[in-house]
């Protein structure tokens, strides 16, 4: 343990994510804190604080016996990386690696094998923590990584080490029933580097973001604040009553800084294994889970579910959807059957740790009808406090707050990524002139909200003009009928390129491709949200679309089949 | 300005109270923010955010413009004195000094003139900013402070400069009006000091503890974090639609960081001038104030009003009674005279800035009836969240939780003072061993809950034993009789020291000395809340109790006259 003393410990005292996982302990010892029902066995698993704090602290001190190195503010720690679901066991890998001074890497299992393979490398992870379940994916990667890891910890709810050609293979719970529960955990300067995310790589390898204790603990901080500032009345401050499942997976971009939030103010958290909509309403029912967040996708699978009626839901406060459009008639069918459905949105990326830009309300709305405040919702929103958000021109001006100017989203701000792990030319690439420049474009409204655009490089080029495919994608999942919708550009001799719609249905719907092209005339031309030669020359009504691991539209490979794609369309 | 860019905008972006400052501008420029009513004149002053940034800004030129020089973090800039009332232009320099670079010290204008020159010379203010309620106290005390202050800025409502001795006297206004209302903001180091609050000197000189931006930006933002992970249903979150009413002045420990919550969170801020009780309803009533605090002697104030139901204060959703003990008999009164009234305690002081223990509602009591959750509320509370805060007995150990055991509380975290300007040595007195000492004892209970029990210095030594007299106070303010009530050690052959209290009585009470000690003796001793040898020896009915500039019993003023004190009391 590092010793320090005056004047560190006054206004220099490190803001570490030690503080928010000594909370909870502190005022609720004997409460349970953090629960895990495991998708495939049913079985739930519970603690109280004390208990997942002395986990934690038994996993610290493992980590130690196995070897793992600190970090300092000039040199990141050891890389310990997981491949695993939402479970406990990931939740303390969560604290005990980054507290211990050491740098937590969850790789995004969703990436191709070749992506997992090149993180793990380029990380240099020193351990990998896995769980069963992904036993055999580990195995089919193990030669390309033994290289480079040392030592592989193996996560399961049943004891015993696994039949596995893995060498240097431990066992979690043996780990911890063999390390003290008590922890004296250092000081770290809070600069040290506690996580390193790898981003999805759909335009090439994935690229390391990483992130200080300093820039999580204020990211945790400001998430609250927003939340606190808000007057919105679809959002409930639950405070310490809050009981709230965790959808997001662990490795998706700190699951989206859930379990940050969740443990600092003491709420129980609840950990769902991976989604599974049985278990979804098993948890919001058994745990009575007041506060979630789900992508339309995973709403969709709820709204359908046959047996949703079989669930009391009437706990749920409030269930946030974001991370894409939602279509009004999905909308519609969530508000009917799930009590505290809120649509709402917002803005992030690996490099921000996520939270840039969120929904909204101002004090003024408050009172509005209930389609009002929708149209303000679904508006990408304003800035969290504490980040400065620009859209600039080409020039590096703010664009005119005229809701129709286009520029290019940058940002600065504590939690925003200082740089790309061994990458420094990558980081200049997005670092310049001050800003963090993210490559996604957005218009802004004389009230100062933001409305994202498009990624810079999916923008469809078609003549002199700039077809901005996001706002194309929402104004079409605002028909009642639509599902999804995702626009790329298909070649064009004329153009250069002109826009293709490609959409799926609500179940049961019968709509056309005509059906689509005059909802966006009258929906969109005839009322100033676009202009006529933004309309899709093709519309291609589907039975799904491709997705990135992220559950992201997929638009590189929609560009690779782009002729296939455009053959099966309806031209206009 | 300076020119700073990547990597110090990452996660080294600075944490400044300009960041506090711009919020609302940017959120909400054409609302109105600041309202000041003048408490002489009655008259109102209304001003827009965009209104009050501009005016922030221009005085920000204008300090240049009179030569005030900015600090770095290893050296404070020019100190700017502010002798003022509660009005638009001290929020302007609250913030407008600061975020220039330099450092504002809010001179305490109760301390007797002798401090008060002692704090400016020592200080070494540049400039003193002074409004015309004090033009006749700075003119007493000039001679002694010219040779250290080297302008003088004169505030008021009414245009013109005042006929006065005073030399190099500016007038605000006419400074603003030629200043630019654009002004580029540096973007400084966290670490620059941005405040200097003296300490009221009850023992010695005052002290000055000085604040950093990345302090009181801490400071701020963990405030409203208690407030978010709170579920005290006494507490309303108002977010942006809250109206705050300031009541305590902003020269006493940054007005409990009121101005810098209530501006981040875009709260309309209501200021008074000073405190009258005519002016809080009037104040009320037209701007529908939302919340306030106030201490109990204003409490007494408001309630005993003869014209209060004159007035409309039904907008009032909570008012926090804190700064010392409540009586059951005020308590009611307020209960049924106003609206959202609710007692609150906590503990801080000038060198904390001053937030470290609040009352906290657990999220298991939620449903508790009132009066029990109102034992827990009176409680002085549980440590922010942040801060590291325990109570130490004699060797450097956490007392035992058994709510009996006493100890000294010391504290350490983000928000507590690194050192006292100038003074190393009164520094080394309270910062050693890694932890601040707070010369304030506490006991402990099971739950964590920490309850002040007195200052070390007036601890009242009787035989072995140490009387802890804030403990007694607080059980003797509980007899719906008293009013205030404190007690003071009065010399002893036999036992050393025996206590006296010195108590007041609702008025209309009745009540008589020997009332008071049974009341003690059938609710404190009977319940086991204190022993029997902690019963006065002396009591004396007052019809008042001397107090310091901030409220406090002013012990030492008691003690010089202890034994005329004595023999007017009645001995038991």
């Amino acid at each position: 343990m590092e010793t320090r003393t005056y004047p560190e410990f006054s206004t220099d005292y490190p803001l570490l994510l030690t503080t928010i996982m000594k909370r909870p302990v502190n005022i609720y010892p004997d409460r349970i804190g953090v629960i895990y029902r495991n998708p495939e066995t049913a079985q739930y698993f519970r603690f109280t604080w004390k208990q997942w704090y002395e986990r934690t602290c038994r996993l610290a001190n493992a980590l130690k016996t196995l070897g793992v190195k600190p970090g300092t503010p000039d040199e990141p720690g050891d890389r310990v990386a997981t491949m695993a679901m939402s479970h406990h066991y990931h939740l303390e890998l969560y604290f005990a690696v980054p507290c211990s001074g050491a740098v937590l890497h969850p790789v995004n299992t969703r990436l191709s094998l070749d992506h997992i393979v090149h993180t793990i490398n380029h990380a240099g992870d020193k351990i990998l923590f896995f769980d069963d379940s992904l036993l055999s994916m580990v195995e089919s990667i193990y030669d390309r990584i033994k290289g480079t890891v040392e030592k592989f910890v193996y996560i399961s709810d049943v004891s015993g080490k696994p039949d596995s050609k893995i060498q240097n293979l431990y066992v979690y719970e043996d780990l911890l029933v063999h390390a003290s529960p008590n922890m004296e955990w250092p000081y770290l300067n809070e600069k040290t580097i506690a996580t390193l995310c790898y981003t999805t790589g759909t335009t090439g390898l994935p690229k390391g973001a990483m992130f200080s204790h300093r820039a999580l603990y204020l990211l945790c901080v400001h998430q609250m604040l927003k939340d606190f500032m808000s007057n919105d009345p679809a959002y409930i401050h639950m405070g310490e009553t809050g009981v709230i499942l965790l959808n997001t997976p662990l490795y998706h971009i700190h699951g989206w800084g859930i379990p940050f939030r969740t443990i600092f103010s003491s709420q129980t958290l609840v950990l769902p294994g991976t989604f599974t909509v049985d278990g979804f309403c098993d948890l919001v029912q058994t745990e009575k889970v007041t506060n979630t967040s789900v992508v339309p996708t995973v709403l969709t699978m709820i709204v359908e579910y046959e047996h949703l009626d079989r669930y009391d839901l009437t706990s749920l406060k409030n269930i946030l959807v974001g991370g894409g459009a939602l279509s009004l008639g999905l909308k519609k069918k969530a508000e009917a059957k799930i009590p505290g459905f809120t649509a709402n949105s917002g803005y992030g990326m690996t490099e921000t740790a996520p939270s840039t830009i969120a929904s909204f309300v101002k004090s003024y709305m408050k009172n509005w009808p209930n389609e009002e405040l929708d149209k303000i919702r679904v508006k990408t929103g304003l800035p969290y406090p504490g980040l400065e958000v620009e859209v600039f021109d080409a020039d590096g001006k703010p664009v005119p707050r005229d809701n129709t100017a286009i520029g290019e989203i940058v940002i600065r701000g504590p939690w925003v990524m200082k740089e790309y792990y061994k990458d420094p030319e990558k980081t200049r690439d997005v670092w310049y002139d001050g800003w963090f420049h993210t490559g996604d474009v957005a218009k802004v409204d004389e009230e100062g909200y933001v409305t994202l655009a498009d990624r810079v490089k999916d923008m469809i080029r078609s003549g002199a003009e700039m077809v901005p495919t996001v706002l194309l994608e929402n104004l079409t999942a605002m028909a009642d009928f639509v599902l999804e919708a995702t626009y790329v550009g298909v070649p064009d001799d004329k153009w250069g390129e002109r826009p293709m719609a490609i959409v799926t249905l609500i179940p049961g719907a019968g709509e056309t491709e005509e059906d689509v092209l005059n909802f966006l005339q009258k929906e969109g031309v005839e009322k100033g949200k676009i202009t006529k030669w933004m309309l899709p020359s093709y519309i291609l009504i589907s039975s799904s679309i491709p997705k990135t691991s992220v559950g992201k539209f997929d638009k590189l490979t929609i560009k690779k089949g782009i002729q296939d794609f455009a053959s099966n369309a309806k031209k206009f």
